[in-house]
C-alpha cells in the first residue's frame, strides 16, 4: 500500500463505540454529581487515570516512558526504533468543575489511533507517541500548560516546584508522589527530539456546530492580551451632586467600555473582546462612585490587527474618562501562533478524504500545542463541542464526531510517520 | 419693637465664635483621627452629645424635655406657656466616619439662636423648642430619620424595638439606656402640635458655593427613587466565543447605563442619576459574565417629571437587553415634597434682609423636616459646605456661613413665634 492507502486503511480501522467506552471509563476517575470531572493535576485522581492509561497500553504490548515533569508517554514503535517520534496527546486533568472530554478526548483518541493502526496491521517508519502532558489546566498549580513549556523549555521544572496547591501541598510532593505511583517507567530527556505533533481537542466553542461541520483544521493559536483599566473619579453624595460637577468612575468606565466595543467592531466577528471582570466602589447605591476597575481580555489571530487594536486601547479609554484618572496596564500579551501550513493542509485534506465536513480555523483557547510549535511541525485538529460549552460539567461531544476527529488523527500519523 | 425688628433685633445678637466653639466642643465627642465624627444614635457618643446640650441648657434656664424615642427637647418659654411652640433642630447621630456639621449644626445653631433671642431680650407669644431627633443617620438601626418618623406617626416605635445593631444589642435596650442617662426629664407625648418647623443644615451638595451664596432657601425635599436591574445572559469562553453568538450580561448593563444616561439627559442639570452599585459574575477576566447586576438612584423635585422618566426605565433596560433577560424592580419610592411657600418666602426675606446672597432650591438629601412637614409648616435653611463634601470625615463649613445661617434662622423663629 502507499502511505495514502496506510493512512486512509487506519482511519478506517477507528472503533467509535470502542473510543467512547473509554471515554467514559476515564470520565469515572473524578467524576462530579453533576455529569463532569474533577481531575486537579497530581492528584489522586490524575494518578488513577494515568495508570488506566497504562494499564490499555500493556494490553496492546506498547512501550511506556515518563520524563522530570512527569509527562506520561506511550509508543507504538516504528521500523526506524531511533527515528524522532510523531507525538500526538494532550492532558488528562481537569477544571475543578470540568467536562469529560477537554484533553482526555486528546490522549484517548491519539490512543485509538494507536490501536486502530495496530488492528489495520499497517507500519510505519517512525514510532507513533501519544502523550499526556502534565496540568494543563492550571486548576492546582499555576500556570497551566506547564508540562508542555517544562518540556519545550520555555519555563524551568526548578523554577515551579516550589509551588503550593490551596492545601499547602508544594509542586514538587506531588510530582514526586505522582512519579512514584508508576514505578519502573523509563525517563526520557525533557525536549527529547519530535518529528511532527499533531493534537485532537474539542472545539471548546460554538462555530463547527453552528456550521454544521465536523473537522476544525487549526491554523494556529490567536494571540491573547488582557489589559486592566483602573479609573478614579470622587465619591460624592447622589442627592446632591449636580451630573457636571461630578467625576463619576462608574459612568467614564461604562464610557470607556462603549467607547472599546466601537474599537473593537468586527463584520467579521474574529475579535473576542471581553469584559469578565467589572467592579465599582464603594458600591452603595446612594454614593457616586470614585472607583472603578474592569479587565479588557482582547484576543485575534493577526499579529498587525492586534497591534493596531491594542496601542489604541489606552487612548480610548483615556478619551472617554469625564475628568477621572485612568490608568491602562498591559498584564499578559501571548502572541499569536501559526501552526505548520503542511500539517494545516493534511488534516483538512484527511478529513475531506474521509468525508468529514471541514473547515480551517484559529484555536480561540491556548493548548499544549502551542509550546510545541516552537519545537517541530505542529497542528491540531478540532472537533464539536455542544453549544460551544466547555469548562463545565455540561461539557458534551457526539461518539460520532469524536471517532470523526480520531480517524482524521490516526491518517495524519501514519503520514507522518511514514516521511523522511 | 414690632414683629420684624424683633427678628432682625435676634438676628443681631447671633454670636458667630460662641457658635464656632460650641460645634467644636461637640466635634470632640466621638471625635475620629481624621477631624470627623463617629457618633451612632444611641450610643455613649451620643448620650455624652445629648448630656452636653442639657448642660448648655441648664446654664440659660431653658425647659428640658425628652420623648418615648428619646427625642431631646430644649425650650425658651412663650408667654403663651400652652401654645404650640416653633420648633427647630436637626439630629446629633453621625455616619460612622463622617463630619462635625451634618445634624450638629442644626441643633447648635438652634440653640445659638435661643440663647441670641434671650440676649436680645425678646419675648415670644410662642415657646421656641430646639429638637435633636434620634437616630436620622441610620446607621447604627436602620431606617434613619427614625426619631422624627416616630414623632409624625410615619413609623411606630414598637415595629422598632426588635433592631438589632451589628454587635446584638436591641433598639429597645439603647433606646432605654439613653432615656436613663438622662433621669428625670418629663416626657413629652409623641407628635405633639408643633406651630411651625424650621430646619438648619449644611447643604451637603456644592451649589451654594459654587454660586458664591450663602443661604439656600429649601423648597422641598426632592423625591427619591430606586430601583434595581437585574441582567441574565449566558457565561461563554472568552476566547472561543464568536461575539454574535454571546448573550454577555455585563455589555448589555453597559449599554442600558448608556441608554439610561440619554434618557435622564437634562439641560438644567436637576436630575441626579446615580448608578452606586455595579456588579457582574462570574468576575473572570476570561470568561462572559452570565450575569449583571446594578442599581439606579434617581431624584428629582419635579413629580411629573419622576413619573414621565420612571415609567421609561424598564423599557429603556429591556430595548438593550441583546437577547439577555432584564429584570428591573423598584425598591424605595420616596415622592417629592414641597415645603410650606410662606416659610420658604420668609427665609428667603429674612436672608436678603440681613444682606446673605440668598437663592431657593430643593434639598437633594431627605432630612426629619421630610417628616415633620406633615404636621406643621415646615422650611429648612441650608448654608454651604466646603466643595459639597459630606458623609466624610473632611466634612467643612466656616463659622460666618455657620452664623449666617443662624442670624435667618433665629429671625424666621422670632417671626413664627409671634404669630397667631
Amino acid at each position: 500500500m502507499g502511505a495514502r492507502a496506510d493512512a486512509l486503511a487506519a482511519a478506517a480501522a477507528v472503533d467509535e463505540s470502542r473510543l467512547w467506552s473509554r471515554q467514559m471509563a476515564m470520565a469515572e476517575i473524578g467524576a462530579t454529581a453533576k455529569g463532569g470531572v474533577n481531575r486537579a493535576a497530581l492528584s489522586d485522581e490524575d494518578r488513577r487515570a494515568r495508570r488506566l492509561m497504562l494499564e490499555w497500553a500493556g494490553d496492546l504490548g506498547f512501550e511506556v516512558a515518563t520524563d522530570d515533569i512527569a509527562n506520561l508517554y506511550i509508543r507504538r514503535p516504528g521500523r526506524q526504533a531511533d527515528a524522532a517520534p510523531v507525538v500526538t496527546g494532550s492532558h488528562l486533568d481537569s477544571q475543578p468543575r470540568g467536562g469529560k472530554f477537554d484533553g482526555a478526548y486528546g490522549v484517548i483518541g491519539g490512543f485509538e489511533a494507536l490501536e486502530a493502526i495496530t488492528q489495520a496491521g499497517i507500519e510505519t517508519a517512525r514510532p507513533i507517541d501519544v502523550v499526556a502532558w502534565t496540568n494543563e489546566e492550571g486548576g492546582r498549580f499555576q500556570p497551566g500548560a506547564m508540562g508542555s513549556a517544562v518540556f519545550a523549555g520555555v519555563m524551568r521544572l526548578e523554577d515551579q516546584l516550589g509551588l503550593v496547591d490551596s492545601e499547602g501541598v508544594t509542586l514538587e510532593d506531588a510530582l514526586a508522589e505522582t512519579l512514584a505511583s508508576t514505578p519502573g517507567l523509563p525517563r526520557r530527556p525533557l525536549g527529547h527530539p519530535f518529528a511532527a505533533y499533531v493534537e485532537a481537542h474539542i472545539e471548546q466553542g460554538p462555530r463547527l456546530e453552528n456550521e454544521g461541520l465536523t473537522i476544525g483544521a487549526v491554523t494556529g493559536i490567536q494571540g491573547i492580551y488582557w489589559f486592566t483599566v483602573e479609573v478614579n473619579g470622587a465619591e460624592a453624595h447622589a442627592g446632591t451632586t449636580p451630573l457636571r460637577t461630578r467625576r463619576d468612575a462608574l459612568k467614564a468606565a461604562v464610557a470607556m467600555v462603549t467607547a472599546l466595543e466601537e474599537l473593537m467592531a468586527d463584520e467579521s466577528d474574529t475579535v473576542r473582546f471581553t469584559v469578565g471582570r467589572f467592579e465599582c466602589h464603594p458600591g452603595s447605591p446612594a454614593t457616586v462612585p470614585g472607583h472603578a476597575f474592569f479587565t479588557i481580555d482582547f484576543r485575534h489571530p493577526d499579529p498587525d490587527l492586534i497591534a493596531r487594536i491594542s496601542a489604541q486601547i489606552a487612548p480610548t479609554c483615556e478619551a472617554h474618562a469625564r475628568g477621572c484618572t485612568v490608568t491602562v496596564r498591559p498584564i499578559m500579551e501571548i502572541p499569536p501562533l501559526v501552526f505548520d501550513p503542511t500539517l494545516i493542509d493534511m488534516v483538512e485534506g484527511y478529513a475531506a478524504r474521509l468525508g468529514h465536513p471541514v473547515m480551517r480555523m484559529p484555536s480561540g483557547a491556548g493548548h499544549d500545542a502551542g509550546h510545541i510549535n516552537h519545537l517541530c511541525p505542529t497542528g491540531m485538529i478540532f472537533v464539536p463541542c455542544e453549544r460551544g460549552v466547555s469548562h463545565n460539567e455540561a461539557e458534551n461531544a457526539t461518539p460520532a464526531d469524536l471517532a470523526a476527529g480520531a480517524r482524521t488523527l490516526a491518517a495524519c500519523l501514519v503520514d507522518l510517520a511514514n516521511q523522511e
